[in-house]
């Protein structure tokens, strides 16, 4: 199989994507027609991807403002750019990439300041589900009943779940070609938000303290990223005791099952790390959870970092005056990363081993992308951190 | 009237101090007994004092957790240490000195650590109200009903609504002797804690636009603060139409009446700064003023200190997922100032003219001691930002 589309450049493409017709219905693996890249946009063809819990919830349509249908799920994946739009001056067709859910336009005064990795436009938005050069989408296929091809919805910006997929040039991250794509593919979401919210958003350091509530791929990705910074002592809490095997591998160096304990788990933290740790990672998108992670952090000078997607309509559970204790709390998307400036270099510094990030740790499956249906069961069952898909 | 009490030393003292011996009861000016000061404590003789909104609060018992009667309040203050008890090694009679509520012991682990400046001991907390070394006071005084003297409580560590106060050594700084007291007098609190938030909290840069809701002392503090660190826009908010000819004074280029606006103030201010301030100070303790503040700073770098306090068993209104907006929430105590490190340097910075701090315009009213309840009145009806009570 040619890396380079050259027989496709110009022409709409038919190929295989896995398509979710209604909630929580199995995805069909069908035929999908994808159309060419427009001004900006890129169409990449996908080789390697992988599902995350952000897929799980959106496959079910438990948010409803997030429900639209059919659609192309995935965000998480690497692969060969196959053509380029009009304007699109940073990549060509051979290209090794990883797509971006939120990505980096560059240009606005979002991406010129330091201090966020929101851009304007190509920020991640779960509501959206056309590209936003024209509102359309570039996906159109013939549903279960038959019939014309109908339009199909793009995804968090990147609808990975799809041979062929097209993507707006700012969510689009060229990497060393050298670098194994079927590793690059879990920076692509899981691994760069776990190891990105302890280095740059808790700036996680030397013998510092660190608890992270929820032991999926993104939990261990910040044990993975904290024992990199050197952190003494990462305190993994699940009520599945299944992680812990893992965990240790990651990084993890004490456990607590929420579920054995007779107190609080912020006590039983409190206790083993003489006051609280200094930083909490809340990646269990549960509100109770994330109380717990709060208040489990030193007073004076703890940081709590919220990963966990929390679609409720519950409000913070905490108490104003708790800000006066001296405990902050800060949510983090992509690891607060700026993915098209500064993940080329993470990918080099990992060729180069200068960092030492354990991909081969989070892949615990790896099946053929015929197989998605399985792979979102062993995700949902928690047996799975990341099933690999080859596409 | 001597600086340095020498024919006291080694005595209780008998002398006025206004004394709340129930809630919201007026003040009564009357004898109170002082005793030595022990271990590591300093008996001080007040020479200047002003009233904040936590007095006020106290005062009326507000928070049925700090109702402790009777009690001596104050905390703002400037004076000259009389006598200091054993182990004192940094302070001696006749040194001029501020009181601070939240103290600074300097050897806990909070104190040695440089991302706090609550003290492990000396934190402010209004629920405290004896000393620390043996849990009992330090005044005593006889009833409106006669009988024999009780003890009097202490409040926020200083007690300052009396002519001696004994507080514990890290919650008094020593300052320089050539610096007017009267004036510094405000560092003990007020201006402190705003100019503070400015300059350590938010770290508010040059050209950056602010929002402060709550103009009293403390929020003009904040605009004296960004004033200095050269921010280009400075917003007050207030529902009192009075407070914008001193706002303008102390540096406030803009103001919005908020019961005026026919749309959410953070609308309006959005307007005025193309999508948001950099920092929002919440000065008004109340929650939906919070909110507000919140939402009124720019997404993907805002942030908002919250001043006020909040004695309210509602919880912060804030949703889980706006944190993945990019704003971000802080409490702030004292303005971050550790006290006794701190302090001394901006009294001599004011004193140099390297900091201009406009003292002068906070002092809106002077009245002897014994009218301190006119002085009450005047803070809780607006009319006055620091009433100075000679004493």
């Amino acid at each position: 199989m040619a890396s380079n589309g050259s027989t496709t450049v110009g022409h709409p493409i038919t190929c295989k994507a896995a398509i979710v017709w209604g909630p929580s219905e199995p995805l069909v693996v069908q035929e999908v027609r994808v159309d060419l890249p427009k001004r900006l946009e890129v169409r990449m063809k996908v080789l390697y991807t992988s599902i995350c819990h952000t897929d799980l919830s959106a496959w079910k349509g438990e948010n409803e403002s997030q429900r639209a249908y059919p659609r192309i799920l995935g965000h998480e994946a690497a692969g060969v750019v196959e053509s380029v739009g009009e304007g699109v001056e940073d990549l060509k067709p051979g290209d090794h990439v990883v797509p971006i859910f939120t990505g980096e336009c560059g240009s606005c005064s979002y991406c010129k300041s330091d201090m966020t990795n929101l851009c304007g436009d190509f920020r991640v938005n779960p509501l959206k589900s056309t590209m936003v050069g024209d509102g359309k989408t570039r996906f159109s296929a013939v549903g279960p009943t038959g019939g014309d091809p109908v339009p199909v919805y793009h995804f968090l910006n990147t609808s990975t779940f799809s041979e062929y997929t097209v993507l707006d040039s700012a969510c689009v991250v060229k990497i060393n070609p050298n670098a194994p794509l079927e590793r690059m593919c879990l920076l692509s979401c899981g691994i760069s938000t776990g190891v990105g919210a302890a280095w740059n958003t808790a700036n996680v350091t030397e013998g510092s303290t660190v608890a992270i509530f929820g032991l999926g791929a993104v939990g261990l990705a910040v044990a993975e990223g904290s024992r990199l910074r050197g952190a003494s002592k990462i305190i993994g809490v699940d009520i599945n005791p299944d992680k812990f095997a893992k965990g240790e591998e990651m990084g993890i160096t004490d456990f607590i099952n929420s579920k054995e304990c007779n107190k609080p788990v912020n006590q039983v933290i409190k206790e083993m790390t003489n006051g609280g740790v200094d930083y909490s990672f809340e990646c269990a998108g549960n509100l109770d959870v994330l109380r717990e992670a709060f208040i489990s952090t030193h007073d004076g000078w703890g940081r709590t970092i919220v990963l966990g997607i929390h679609p409720t309509p519950r409000m913070l559970p905490l108490h104003p005056m708790e800000l006066f204790d001296g405990r902050r709390i800060t949510g983090c998307v992509f690891g607060d990363f700026k993915g098209k400036s500064q993940l080329p270099d993470i990918v080099d510094k990992c060729m180069k081993g200068e960092i030492k990030i354990n991909f081969d740790g989070f892949i615990t499956h790896e099946l053929p992308f015929e197989e998605i249906n399985q792979a979102f069961q062993l995700l949902e069952e928690g047996k799975s951190l990341r099933c690999l898909l080859h596409l």
